[in-house]
């Protein structure tokens, strides 16, 4: 028996509202700020929630180089970190398309897309689906802070009902 | 009585090795680099020693956008973090002065400064004396990775010999 066609998958603009319950977007818009170093320089404060589970857990900084994406994009699987956060943003304008379910059990119901502006990162909340990485156009880095230590950290799964975005607007 | 003249401090190669006594150059060149996502990205893992001490202490993603310098710029203080590293990644190419010294009680005789290329953010390790960010000709905008948390995490000193960079080469 083949696999099901694939169905269209819908893209929603990328706010703070819409993507909260998968994580944070990572944007200086609508973020605290405050000056520092005698006014010479801005700091948007805390953008993200790191979590850091499970057995002797530290912070990584990683970049990750992504290949370009062009539509259509078949979504077939999606992962989770069950230890931790996994927070991205692009170093050289990248936009990246964001395919994300709800922690808990894969409902595929629920799965959405968003789409990030060249100055938007997110952070994937701990145990939140979502699709590897997807940079959109052209290739693109991404600046990774996500969890590194003992046990295991990464859940695959693949749809029973696969997705396609048709359309990157 | 006026303060010294100020006494003109040389740039060097920001490099791995040179920067080692300090932190950690976050760079892909020479990082250590596997494929994921079937392939599909590379990831540069672990490129900075995220340190976290004191009380409750968490990772904070933040981005800081800094004023443009130019030469001469005068160093008259540094600062450390007594409880966490703090690192700095560009993510519109902005190329940074770095101005460091070795943790401990600060010699002023040691003191270093480096330029970055617009692919290069650097980590102070816990300690290490630094000036506050030093964006170079453009205002720029850097994610920092820093400690948040319970507890005194600044110190500031004056120097006794203010430093000058002349040459921005």
């Amino acid at each position: 028996m083949n696999a099901p066609a694939p169905l269209p998958l819908r893209i929603e603009p990328l706010t703070r509202a819409a993507f909260a319950p998968f994580g944070e977007v990572i944007e200086t818009a609508g973020a605290t700020a405050f000056p520092i170093n005698v006014g010479t320089t801005t700091r948007y404060h805390d953008l993200a929630q790191v979590e850091l589970a499970g057995e002797s857990p530290r912070t990584l900084v990683n970049i990750f180089e992504g290949k370009a994406w062009h539509a259509p994009i078949a979504i077939r699987m999606l992962e989770r970190h069950p230890l931790g956060s996994q927070a991205f943003y692009p170093v050289d304008g990248g936009r990246m398309l964001i395919v994300v379910a709800p922690p808990g059990e894969l409902d595929e119901s629920q799965i959405r897309a968003f789409i990030s502006a060249p100055d938007q990162g997110v952070n994937y909340a701990r145990g939140t689906w979502h699709h590897p990485l997807l940079c959109l156009q052209h290739p693109g880095r991404f600046i990774v802070v996500d969890r590194g230590g003992e046990g295991h950290n990464c859940d695959e799964q693949v749809l029973k009902q696969p997705l396609s975005v048709l359309n990157l607007q």
